[in-house]
């Protein structure tokens, strides 16, 4: 029996699940609580953190996993101690992985390898911030280096004073600071790629990424109107990146869009949010994939599955239980997808996907459907 | 949160599993043992005997499941009772799934509902037999009332002889039988049709499933060459068994195609070998809306996502174990779903799916993914 061990119990854990049920994977994650998303889900649990020796020696221990992978980057280096101790692979590895969780380290990597960017440096004092907004119109993007996501440890700041807090907080050894240009982008657009320990690589067609608030809030696959020299550029970027940080199982570039060019503005390591549409989206999942990919087993075809797919994020709203209602209801096309998440506002918990042919109405109906869900269908 | 509980660990309530997680639905099964197909990708696992009552009780203790629901037709009376008891609805109710577990109810059922079915009685004795084969040009196919499946409690007869041992058998108490016209149709076809509670119902496109020694082998969605006025027939069947059996969840309705015209052949109360193709053929899959059904929410779309979709079934072969190689190493394209089973000579272990638009390029892809994973890929 095949058997994959997961770091993370959040809802990227728990849609592997599906995915290894499908094809006889035995999936063992490591969850907060029983209460985490991917607790139900999985087909065995430990409960545990990832910062806890005895939790991961139980991960690990027989029936032996044939594997072990992570759901987010922040994996402490005793876990690929263990992992190596135990004889068990871990992907993607841990000089990998530096490059997800360090956005300096990323930053210099991808500057080494020529890599299109935004202008950033790293910064540590006020005259560091004034010098770069001197030369980038008075305006940049401060972000902390690591534990930055959906919006947080990023700040736009037009004056070195707006830096203060955080460059006091990154002396006194907090996270580091890097500083970016402010890109007038046309629009965000990610690439999924998957890549094979022995070196197979596979990449899904871009997607647009619309962000509210400094979050997902939908992603639209394909790209509307991009150009096969647009999906050739991405896929330039993506296999350089995947090949030279030698990332193994599924890689998300983020990018900007601008005129026609690309810029990079983040990786993750594991499956992400903008590629949820291939659940139903493609051939092959990014969940399959990911598990194919770190087993080093043969890719999956990631051909799509309609011209247009539409994901919408359901982010938590008034009511406190999804399951009061029914998501389904108003659209008999919409697939839903619930984290079992507690409902916060704002937080991320769930998921809908649509597919068909027009874009505009698929966006509609998307967007109505994630709302229903987020109200409780009180509308 | 929602929760649904399911008697029986095959392969059926495995697959409920993927669609219950994305759902936000807990799946709780009974399973024979722990071994059992679906016990690793259920939410919650009860270890018993659908004929044992302190099972039954568990698998409706708190928290209460919302539904009670089957994977086979095997379901004691006492079940009933217990679900009644504790307010949990059953669905399929006792008086609909009679008609799925015994051929001689169903027949006398449909005869008076005016439904087309190949020529059939009820036979008790050698002159029983031999009436009927005298006016059916000497053969007939003898079944046993319940417990016959994949060609087991069916036999070809050409004389009363033949029938002896069977018919000793039913007179001591053992199954009832009947006899049927062997039917020279031209394919077997299959219609899936969802029904909820409430009345609403959704159907399939009708199939083709092709049997090699009494057990499907294949299914190709649509039925290639299925005219909009044999789809109308079948929905008239369907719509008319679903309503006037009262039929809750997903029905399968197997039929012979001879001249244009269908016949009913069999009945299956519950998500059926020949709707597995749904599972990425369909925006909605037979589990997902079986659970839908069952539940009393409202249906999914079953649109098509491509021209053709073909299931190949994996029966077990020469090697012990499916895991030692992968199965999806020859056709990125093919879908893999195994069912974690022993494997035994001819058992059902799996089952491929490939989407596309030819039917026979898509055919000869799925039956050789389905050929290697039986022989390990040693070919």
């Amino acid at each position: 029996m095949t058997r994959v061990a997961v770091v993370g119990g959040g809802q990227l854990a728990r849609m592997m699940a599906p995915a290894a049920t499908a094809m006889g994977v035995t999936l063992r994650v490591l969850v907060e609580s029983e209460a985490a998303s991917a607790a139900l889900a999985a087909h065995e649990t430990v409960v545990g953190l990832p910062t806890d020796p005895a939790a991961i020696t139980e991960l690990l221990a027989e029936p032996r996993p044939d594997v072990i992978t992570w759901e987010h980057e922040h994996i402490p280096s005793e876990v690929f101690e263990l992992a190596e101790a135990a004889a068990v692979p871990a992907h993607p590895a841990a000089f990998a992985l530096e490059f997800a969780r360090d956005k300096i380290s990323m930053r210099e990597r991808l500057d080494l390898l020529g890599l299109p960017m935004p202008s950033w440096r790293r910064v540590e004092t006020e005259g560091d911030v004034e010098d770069f907004l001197a030369v980038h119109g008075g305006v940049g993007v401060l972000k902390t280096s690591m534990g930055g996501y959906d919006g947080k440890g990023v700040r736009i700041v037009r004056s070195p004073a707006e830096a203060d807090e955080w460059l006091a907080a990154a002396a006194d050894s907090g996270p580091r600071l890097l500083i970016e240009e402010k890109v007038r982008y046309d629009r965000e657009v990610a690439l999924q790629v998957a890549r094979r320990p022995s070196g197979e690589m596979r990449f899904w067609p871009l997607v647009e990424s619309v962000q509210r608030d400094g979050v997902c809030a939908e992603v639209i696959a394909p790209a509307p109107g991009a150009s096969a020299a647009l999906q050739a550029e991405a896929e330039r970027i993506g296999r350089l990146i995947a090949t030279e940080l030698d990332v193994t199982g599924v890689l998300a570039v983020e990018m900007f869009e601008v005129h026609g060019r690309l810029l990079v503005n983040e990786l993750a390591m594991r499956p992400h949010n903008s590629g949820h549409w291939s659940i139903e989206g493609s051939t092959t999942s990014q969940f399959e994939q990911h598990l194919r990919a770190v087993l080093d087993w043969p890719l999956g075809d990631t051909a799509v599955l309609a011209p247009v797919t539409v994901m919408a994020n359901v982010l938590g709203g008034a009511r406190l239980h999804l399951e009061t209602a029914w998501p389904g209801a108003t659209d008999a096309g919409v697939k839903v997808h619930l984290y079992g998440k507690e409902v916060r506002a704002g937080r991320k918990v769930g998921h809908v996907t649509v597919m068909g042919n027009d874009v505009d109405g698929l966006r509609k109906r998307a967007a109505a459907a994630a709302t229903w869900i987020k109200d409780g269908g009180a509308s």
